[in-house]
């Protein structure tokens, strides 16, 4: 971790939307020796409608420690906007488990990236019900276990996950894993769970769509990287790219394009994940980038 | 038009898969002193699949007359191989009808590409269920009518439009026309009616796309230019794009980028309609740029 | 103008890094009763580096009149901060004039969006070298004035247009103006000359970069909007866009493809400036989007 | 390997464009029991130009064995029309050489689609002046040699790597290598050659483009590539893309950004080349995809 990176806050704030908001928040952090570096906001409606903020700054001339800095916040600015905030601190690395099923290569391009310092997380676990990765995954120095799901067994599954990720999973990757989580599991982590779905929703929604895509015949292809809510695939959308195809591509060529555009949408989405540039709201999304 | 486009035919065969055809079809043309410029080919499966074939050709030292060519083609090759196939002349013109509502971007585009070369055709006129356009069109030249159209008069209008279209549309485009076609009216123009929707489709058919993708939160919108068939947005995609968008944009801003991407779809699917480089297949297009 | 835009202003500022800007600005304004819509901002480097920031604000209820509330920033904010600032206001519509020389796709689309509302700004004039464009021009209501240029009448020429721009241009758009401006012109409109160039910028810079491209085979075409600056195509970067081209295109097919690249890239220049949504800085720009 | 891929040659030609060239290939291929799969051509020019083409076909049924079919195509086709031709048979699997030095992204991107299928070759050896990727290399099954450079030993540093990569290279891949080769090592593999530059070439050839690009401001970077020439650089172009970037990103964000761009290319462009889909041209290249 670099030395900055050691020091950097991050406040993320939503709240009704009414004048001085930005004046009260960056005076209280300048009092207290808190130096911003980035601050982005963003309304939906200036007369009446949400506010969003999300400010990132240095900790070493801090007046206060991190409680009092917290509670004094809470106190002066908070409660008087009504506002939903947190603030994380990058030197306390998220935890991430990776769930994935037979379709290895967004799970792979996630530990490549991570080995190579571009994802600031500790890999806890990848959970998987297939044995297939075991290996490549524990190359990694990554624990792997192997949980089989079958119609009769899912509910027992699934308490066998959860008590894996029981403290260790501050995100949940879903890199291709292929079962239906159950609304219990998903209200577990909630706005903690993101999954790729290899189509450019709200079009191709559920099983096999590159399929669907052949069969509706499109020219472009594309990838979603969502929040999981117990609708399936109608989570908040974090990001989606796309690319280009023609008649010319077969059902496994369109996998094959695929790939490389969920292995990119999967890690944009992770990174801003952990680096706190995600607010939720509604069924949408804020992302800071 | 340039003495190449003069003497430029094209030949579009659509069949059954099997050895011989490109032989075939390129022999028989350089036997009667057709001088080949381009050829596409593509198959859906070189065992039992449907092949489909686009070649351009010059016609300056051709042997027959075009009728005399035709029959023969047919006779030695189309008949042995069960083409369904047909050869487009550059310098037989196709006429183009365009439609519109109230929104007047595609229209506007597409007569100013017009005027400046860019789409080799006759535009016959404009049809509008609103008055508002006609002094636009007709500073292009153009014949503007005005077709009002209400649930009472929706088959009385079409009639007219019928009446009008008669033998004046090789094409018609829909930019932005706001009311939905009857089968019948659909029918008259099979392959021949091209639609531009607001939306990467499947998702959000239907009206109102860019409010449909505001709601949803999607990270890129899109716009689909498709042929018209009986079912709402459910036709044939000729092309499609899309453009970045973010959590900054109100509906309003999407209907605005929007419309830069609706105008360059739609001109490139019309350009290649006019271009005889779109061979319609099943629900889907071989579209040989 | 909707009322919104009546009452809009925008504040730009570009200062050395330190403690307290955002504070001591957003402070300032929420005390004289500016409401504050968008506030972006960006350092090179929060350790001495260079701080940039753009708000736009509400001014129905400030407490100041305009020269008055700059008075008072300027001693009580943007002295302590050594800032280089400027406030403008919406509602002063700025003055833009048009320079073109024989490609009119620019221009056309230029006076497209305005008369669409999509461009807020008064069309003082266009200028041409080529008399071409009169009829075309006129016919949106704008004056056009013809101004020959050759090599021995060039400096006449140059007085000439700087007679008619006097007061008439905030900005001044070469929308493909194929003469090149001569430093003193250069000079009397620093950082409000926008040309576009028809390449991907450093590449291609000079004269027929579609020639170019075409001769080095390059997978991808583009265009770039900068603003002038005595160095023939070496200005601060506005935007830039790119469109993929294959073997298959001659010079002529990526001379098409790329006016809508042009115009696009050139549209997106204008409409930032005119916004004041760009910060000029060394040989580079600061763009709010 | 597929049972297809077993069984697919394709036939690459070049040569002076003239009526007839396709009937008459068509024609052999047909009559020897040639079952053409995909068929691309291209012409510089119809009168006078140059004429490519690509002919993927299945050699099951074929009348003749391998050398036999050369022979006559030789005979009766290719010096009729001055051809300049080769066939190639998938199922001779090429033998490919990395090079690389310390930025093994590239490299690993290589191997990984490597293992998956992606790339049918034979990955003979990787060869670095750097010791640091041999465990990594090692863990795949591929040979790694370090073999270092500086400027005393650089002519015996390249006759040692000519020596390991005599027999053994179809093609070598320079993923990150940057060490400049000299004319001799490169005309000892002329057009097998494939280097990945880190930009939109023609701008920011040579050191540290990165750097460049983002001194010079542009809003969009990309990578290349190309076929390896005497002259740095300045080969054909097999491939490039872009990626957006703003004034937020620092040189640091522009290296993290262009790496999975860099990636993509070079995987297209190395994938094409093991398909025999490029034909190079003068100093441009054809690409069939």
């Amino acid at each position: 971790m670099t030395e900055a990176l050691a020091t950097t806050a991050r406040l993320l704030i939503t709240c009704p939307d009414r004048p001085g908001i930005v004046a009260a928040v960056t005076g209280f952090l300048y009092a207290h020796g808190a130096n911003i570096n980035t601050l982005d906001q963003h309304t939906t409606d200036p007369e009446g409608g949400t506010f969003f903020m999300r400010l990132e700054f240095q900790t070493p001339h801090l007046d206060l420690s991190r409680p009092a800095l917290e509670h004094a916040f809470a106190e002066v600015v908070a409660e008087r906007f009504a506002m939903d905030w947190r603030i994380a601190y990058a030197a306390d690395r998220k935890k991430t488990a990776v769930l994935v099923s037979r379709h290895e290569h967004g799970l792979m391009d996630l530990l490549w990236r991570w080995v190579r310092g571009e994802l600031y997380t500790d890999i806890s676990m990848v959970i998987s019900n297939h044995p297939d990765w075991r290996e490549a995954v524990e190359s990694f120095g990554v624990p792997f276990h192997h949980i089989p799901v079958d119609s009769a067994s899912k509910e027992e599954a699934e308490q066998q996950m959860l008590e894996l990720l029981d403290g260790q999973a501050d995100l949940v990757i879903l890199a291709r894993y292929m079962q239906i989580l159950s609304p219990d599991f998903v209200a577990a982590f909630p706005q903690r769970i993101i999954n790729i779905h290899h189509s450019f929703l709200p079009a191709f929604a559920g099983a096999d769509p590159y399929r669907q895509a052949a069969e509706r015949g499109v020219k472009l292809i594309g990838a979603t990287a969502h929040y999981v809510t117990a609708e399936l695939d109608a989570g908040p959308i974090i990001e989606q790219d796309v690319i280009r195809v023609s008649h010319r591509h077969t059902t496994a060529d369109l996998k094959a394009l695929g790939r490389d555009i969920e292995r990119q949408v999967l890690s944009r989405a992770v990174k801003w994940h952990l680096e706190d540039k995600i607010i939720p709201f509604a069924n949408q999304t804020v992302v800071f980038t």
